[in-house]
């Protein structure tokens, strides 16, 4: 039986969301436990009481110092006590971070956890790493990313061999920064299939299998994807109703957009997913549905089943003595 | 009179578009100046003869060294020389940062000339400032690109008090790498509107006139944000025309759509600006039509018409002192 920690109180939705998608995940093998207030309807789960709540916007180091019984840090901690084998939440991401370095800790030989993130792009799906964990980085830590993202490519997207690129300002290897430039000389050197350099553009078009960059660009290039795919939507609304043919046609081309949507929901792939901690860490979106919530839960479960961690931990030493 | 040099040779459309772009610029007080083969066909507009062609994937400090009678250089050259005041050109953008630091060289107080790009945002225009010039940069380099941005914004896009935020991870001030920490502060305490940090999503959104980052960070931004509108609209147009109830309601939103693109159409702006040399250079998308090669130069003489170039110069050593 898989147990998947899932922190109740995460999310902008409310608790109900996070239940009613933990009902959902509920089956075969799959057994969440949710943390939260005592009072919550917890719909024939198991609720493992908690009294405090860690806000979206709270700074992560004071959330995880001053909230030892929220259901987040509780969350965390049950994967750390060995009463669940993964954790998820909607809720604060640095926080999350925090918790699980602190109680976790890190897999032996990973020098920097980091954050994946699945992109639902056109060529098929992409994971991203890292996207936020780490503003500043060295080349060999974008060496481990890329094995870290790699075998979460393998194990939780089905991909065979990876084809892994890294994230800079030209296809050609001397294009980049200090960092770049060194991280490609590690990656060319190394086992991963590495395919050389990506640029911005390619990220939701989607030229690699694993993406990697330092946490700092990942980030900026992650929300300007997420940020241009609402606002040209968004715009195009504005433009489409502005005229009733227009708006005629808007209502024709409402299932396109619809499928169009779909396709692109980041909510397929259940969240990001912070790598390299003893313990496998689900970051679900913030405004996540029931729906989004019962994805992650599944992924989780999945990434159990497969063995992530312990097939990360396989892999980095080996790595490590490369560089 | 004010001349511009034109690169006829430079761009993926061949000399014709250029040519017609440069006629349809020329008027009031604006004569172009052509660079090219002689065997062009230059309409009655005054053509220097020129021997050699940069292609747009050769490699900057070669095609510098080694295409002095190219019409890119002779462009740069005639600026340099004072035969024209500015220089337009669709060709390849590390080439004319080469020939701009060696035959324009740099404003005096100038550390790191930087590529300024206009973005057609939602809630009105923004320049996007270093877009790929300098993948390194120290907090202080970027202290000057808000510096020339916001000299940008007032002369270029005619905006008064030009809002200033910095390209980072999160809108607190203590969210960033060691690079946007350090800028952050210098940016804090100088005399620019500064309104602290702005996050991917707020590229294309427009969350300030001017936006500043290194390089690196900038040119993987903006190859996002113009790789997502282009996957997107792509996919659009795929799930729309799956459909014949779409392929109908394509037909009568195709001038919402045509809006749109027309809002979004970088060409509006002509193209991406160096900033902080002795003379104004203008780059043209690669893929420039004659209408986006005649903004190009018509921007580029607002820009000589309104001294860019000398009030960078002016408000650039003031700022020195306080690093």
């Amino acid at each position: 039986m898989t147990r998947i920690a899932v922190d109740a109180m995460g999310g902008d939705r409310g608790p109900e969301a996070v239940v009613d998608g933990a009902l959902a995940a509920r089956g075969d093998g799959l057994e969440p436990i949710l943390f939260g207030s005592a009072s919550l309807d917890a719909k024939g789960l198991e609720l493992w009481p908690t009294t405090q709540v860690v806000a979206m916007r709270e700074k992560p180091a004071d959330a995880f110092r001053e909230k030892a019984d929220s259901s987040l840090v509780r969350a965390v901690k049950a994967v750390a006590d060995g009463e669940a084998d993964a954790v998820v939440s909607a809720g604060n991401t640095g926080a999350m971070l925090a918790a699980g370095l602190v109680l976790l800790r890190r897999v032996p030989g990973v020098r920097r956890p980091a954050i994946a993130v699945p992109i639902p792009a056109r060529q098929g799906p992409s994971v991203l790493v890292d996207a936020g964990a780490n503003a500043d980085c060295r080349a060999e830590h974008l060496l481990q990313f890329a094995t870290m993202g790699a075998v979460f490519a393998e194990e939780m997207l089905e991909i065979a061999r990876p084809q892994v690129r890294l994230l800079s300002i030209g296809v050609e290897p001397e294009k980049g920064n200090q960092l770049t430039l060194e991280a490609h000389a590690l990656l060319a050197a190394s086992d991963l299939d590495f395919r050389g350099n990506a640029e911005g553009r390619d990220i939701l078009e989607g030229a690699a299998d694993v993406l990697v960059t330092d946490g700092f660009t990942g980030n900026v290039a992650l929300k300007a994807v997420e940020g241009t795919i609402r606002t040209l939507l968004d715009s195009l609304r504005e433009e489409i109703t502005a005229s009733s043919a227009g708006t005629v046609g808007g209502l024709l081309i409402r299932p396109a957009a619809r499928r169009l949507r779909k396709r692109l929901d980041p909510d397929t792939y259940g969240g990001a997913y912070l790598l390299g901690l003893r313990g496998l860490v689900v970051i679900a979106h913030g405004n996540s549905s029931a729906t989004a919530i019962a994805n992650a839960i599944r992924l989780a479960a999945r990434g159990v089943d497969h063995d992530v961690v312990g097939r990360l931990a396989a892999r980095l030493p080996q790595r490590a003595q490369l560089v």
